[in-house]
């Protein structure tokens, strides 16, 4: 049975660099507890794995933040750890301590023993994909997700994302670059070959977030993580059902690394809020569209402020050429996941004025 | 009675762009956890602030690591926190938490009552100064350092250290900022009394750590940090006993705003383990000496590996040009302080391959 036809496709548009009539917005982390009916969700689910494995449950939570603004896009609910729980690693969520692994890789053996996945133990997420595809309904488009080869290596070593210093994947990384390299290429196979799958269930668009790629040094960075995104970037699928499925990259902290980030195989660069988004739109030029950048901590502003920073990104951005060929289009999202702290009013202020102000400054440019 | 002469001025002649016959190497935090000596002071010492406030202890532990390495500056043993306390607002270190302030300013009634603090207060500091001034007997020249406006408010606001999103100060800065100024220009007053009571009390060199710059959007960043650190620079002798105390601004996470900072009123800006050396380079022109920029966790590495990796270091950089007005010159560090599990034979490695491998490069050269 095939999904319905899409109503709303400026986000999918936007990041094909086609024109749209207004700047899209979707927000990393939009379905999250900033709001209520989430927490309601979670508790009845009883824990955040209780969440993700439950179709109707993980279904419901992606669709809430579409309810109550008119965001051009949904974003799978799920964790970037699946994969590694999926290779035996243990994954739990601890109330208030964010993820943890029960067997982190933290010798040899455990390195030598690392297995690509068997995607059939993360068939609920991709049940989930399809499930949310089909309850979507053609509104808006749905966007798949991994984390990248680098991060999921720093989670997977680390044991836990809270370390300040990524002391002991670093150690790893700098004395024995053979099990680093090891532990990369088992990732970037794994997460290849499960958004080809989120792909498959009917994932729309597909990011890879990078969140901790901004923790290497120069040098590093490319070899240990934009290399390996390269890679599955290279075994990704181009499309399903004769449609293009556009890919995401956003490098947290990456914003030193554009230009080498330019010569990625994907559609769309993420850059967080400590960018110039004009500079970076020079940097990429015509070749890629930005996604960004608000900082989320100007979600905790009165609404005025809220709309006064989203017209600045918007304005440092400038008019997107989309479908002339001269330059990038723009997605507007914040420059990293939203904070459980965020007012719901303040992102439909921000819904209000990046539609509005994207609107107008498309009107404005095309007067006689 | 005036200071011994110096002996080792490879550090303040790097400082101000002139040749020196190696790359000259310090280290952040180079007093510290990492050496059992440091930790048997401490212990003796009660508490940080019981070494920090004790003008024997201070001087003690600023020459330790002195003595295990062949380093080419000294900084004063202390905490950028000592101008907040010297404010009012209770500094307290809690074993394994790191700082906290015990009045943190939350409102607009304790940002109302912020005053520049008396520099008597301060009286400890500027004795530590003269004391380990003296007991550096003219080995190397003495740091002195302060924080700057903007991280010293990220702590005064945040009460603590340990936030991952800035979320107390972040959302003063952009729901008001006219408190978010009040805070910046006290502390910029504050900060360069501070430092020039240092200058006139032995320092030979003064250093503003911007740690937490690099948490602020692009057009947030100039405004509230970089601009304070203007006013602070403004603010500063240019020297004392007919010498010229060279001036350092490091931002952690500045990379992206180099072309910015290279307009500062300073002589070296401190980069990251993110930021590409030979890039900074060509971006500061011949107007500054760079200082950085070694991932600290590669000295969890072996001795073999911490040198090839301080080799690429020097590499990346390439030859100094002091002295020909042609280019700017390099002083090695870390990109950050390094870390309290560093193995002491890592440093020794360390400096050993800074000193030979730079002394090398310039030697192959000058070669006809």
């Amino acid at each position: 049975m095939p999904f319905p036809p899409l109503e709303n496709d400026t986000f999918l548009r936007a990041c094909l660099r086609q024109a749209t009539p207004y700047t899209p917005l979707w927000l990393m982390r939009q379905a999250g507890r900033y709001l209520p009916e989430y927490k309601a969700t979670r508790a009845r689910a009883g824990s955040f794995m209780g969440l993700a494995t439950n179709v109707d449950y993980a279904t419901e939570v992606t669709l809430q933040p579409l309810e109550r603004f008119p965001l051009d896009a949904a974003i799978l609910f799920s964790d970037i750890l699946t994969v590694p729980d999926a290779m035996g690693l243990g994954l739990s969520f601890v109330e208030g301590e964010g993820p943890k692994l029960a067997r982190p890789l933290r010798d040899e053996a455990s390195v030598a023993a690392l297995r690509v996945p068997d995607l059939a133990q993360l068939r609920y997420v991709f049940d989930a994909v399809t499930s949310i595809r089909r309850a979507l309904n053609g509104r808006v488009p749905l966007i798949g997700f991994a984390g990248s080869p680098w991060t999921l290596a720093c989670y997977m070593v680390e044991g836990s994302g809270s370390s300040d210093d990524w002391r002991r994947v670093k150690s790893m990384l700098y004395s024995r670059p053979d099990l680093m390299h090891r532990i990369l290429a088992i990732n970037a196979e794994a997460v290849a070959g499960y958004l080809n799958a989120q792909i498959d269930a009917g994932a729309q668009a597909v990011m890879v977030f990078d969140s901790w790629g901004g923790a290497l040094a120069d040098g590093a960075f490319q070899q240990f993580s934009l290399d390996y995104t390269k890679q599955v970037l290279a075994r990704l699928k181009r499309g399903a059902d004769g449609a293009t499925v556009p890919r995401i990259v956003f490098t947290k902290g990456g914003g030193l690394w554009l230009e080498q980030m330019e010569q990625l195989d994907c559609d769309v660069l993420g850059v967080d809020w400590t960018v110039n988004l004009a500079r970076a739109r020079s940097i990429v030029g015509a070749s890629k569209a930005l996604q960004g950048n608000l900082d989320p901590a100007v979600l905790f502003a009165p609404p005025e402020r809220v709309a006064e920073e989203a017209r600045g990104v918007l304005d440092a951005f400038g008019v997107p050429h989309g479908g002339t060929g001269t330059g990038p289009t723009h997605i507007f999202n914040l420059g990293h996941g939203i904070s459980q702290h965020t007012p719901p009013e303040s992102v439909a202020a921000l819904a209000e004025a990046v539609h509005t102000h994207s609107a107008a400054m498309r009107q404005v440019s095309t007067k006689p």
